[in-house]
């Protein structure tokens, strides 16, 4: 481990079981400009939504030990299902400061409702582990969350069609019960979402605030480097990789869709084999 | 292993990547209906469509090596991208016959076509892998073959949308270039696509003829037992468990499609560890 001084400007490790939590990566890089990153996406093994828990628990043990060998000074879980399934037992587990997407967003969710209803639109995996359920009412039990599957949405995001009248009719589908609830807010619980935000705040209407569970956790992030005297204080010089990506298969789909959503063209990314780790 | 006796009567072997392999055992089923079957579908690790060559063949030889454990005595690659990245090399690993879904589609696509214009549709994978394109001019080099990957019809098909004006849509848009290239033939070249043949079908008109590799598969494998020897002869007798379904995870959710597609219920699905194999 480097010293005090070095440790500072150690990269933030960020992972998904694939490209969704790119844009948790996005964030990081629009709120924290100074943080260099290490993004893993478990391309060979995604999606992570249809696996157990055990499953989940195991394959994000491996992506952790891999983020410890890059140095990480702190862990970004940007993955709904392995924040529901294995952000609890990660956090005994590991020396630095670990946070999933489900907290901040639940939170956020709770600052934002003034009717007390919130809804929540996530992968089947999200909605039936209950995880945002048991945060939201961690923190307040008078909140009623109602959640819904919508798992033809990563297909739509990743076929492009952010913005298009097939996304539209399918988003009508999936909301139409969680209009006719009377919510107040909506969290896009799961990572591909923000993509097609515009589309979900069109259907719910002006009357419901969408909370992005990305924003806040690089907002969430920022706080907690601030707070462990973590934070880097420069941006880094010239030479240095800002950004790094790692992937388990496939990197030129994952460079492609990468570049269609990050503001920086990334270089490469490169392929490791996670289930050595 | 048994005597040759018992060998006759010992299952076939069938697997995917998934579910979509089922659509494969339900055509052996209504084919051979004396013919026990053991499948297995990869549930931890789908999809392989966007996997790598060496990823597909590692995870194929391991699916390989449960299913001699289970005395298989023949087995069908029933995953277009396994078919397409490993059953060369599986054939000269293997001493029992092993069939893939791509060369018994692509013979019949040749024997169908009149204007030698063959349409594939598939998986991105097995559309890059150019798999059909290389059977089929192994077998006639006069044919033009005209690929499109259609990566939404999965998602589509697991959503349950078999006849829905949003499968509708998206078909007419994949198939638009099709119809303009005046094919006369079209394989559906992933095993989840015979649950939308009729989609299909009605957007392609009665000019062009489908050519579904499930069912030649089944009538491929059916010759190759009783040219080997293999057939059973009888129908198992009650307290013979005539069909066994493992999966990788997520028996639940496996059961659920099975149950939708097949014309037996079955009663249960077994988890194996099958990264152990």
């Amino acid at each position: 481990m480097n010293g005090q001084e070095e440790w500072h400007n150690s990269p933030i490790g960020v992972f998904d079981s694939g490209v969704g939590g790119l844009t948790v990566a996005r964030e990081i890089m629009r709120q924290l400009p100074n943080e260099r990153i290490v993004y893993f996406g478990d391309t060979a093994r995604v999606p992570y939504g249809n696996k157990s828990r055990e499953t989940v628990m195991k394959y994000s043990r491996q992506i952790v030990n891999f983020l410890k060998t890059q140095e990480v000074k702190a862990i970004v879980v940007a993955c709904n299902t392995a924040s529901a399934y294995a952000l609890d037992e990660l956090e005994q587990e590991v020396d630095i400061p670990i946070i999933g997407v489900v907290r901040p967003g639940a939170r956020a969710a709770i600052e934002a409702t003034k009717n007390g209803r919130i809804g929540v639109i996530a992968t089947e995996a999200t909605i039936s582990s209950g995880i945002y359920n048991r945060y939201i009412e961690e923190n307040d039990n008078h909140v009623r969350i109602m959640g819904k599957a919508c798992p033809l949405f990563v297909s739509l995001v990743e076929e492009g069609l952010w913005e298009d009248p097939v996304t539209d009719e399918i988003a009508r589908r999936y909301l139409a019960e969680l209009i006719d609830s009377d919510i107040d807010t909506l969290i896009l619980g799961c990572t591909h979402y923000p993509l097609i935000r515009s589309t979900v705040g069109r259907i719910m209407g002006p009357k419901v605030t969408l909370v992005n569970p990305a924003y806040e956790t690089a907002r969430e992030l920022k706080e907690l480097l601030i707070s462990k005297g973590l934070e880097s204080e420069h941006r880094p010089g010239l030479g240095t990789e800002l950004y790094r990506f790692f992937v388990s298969d496939a990197a030129d789909k994952f460079q492609r869709f990468a570049n269609s959503i990050l503001t920086y063209g990334i270089l490469s990314a490169k392929v490791i084999h996670i289930d050595e780790y």
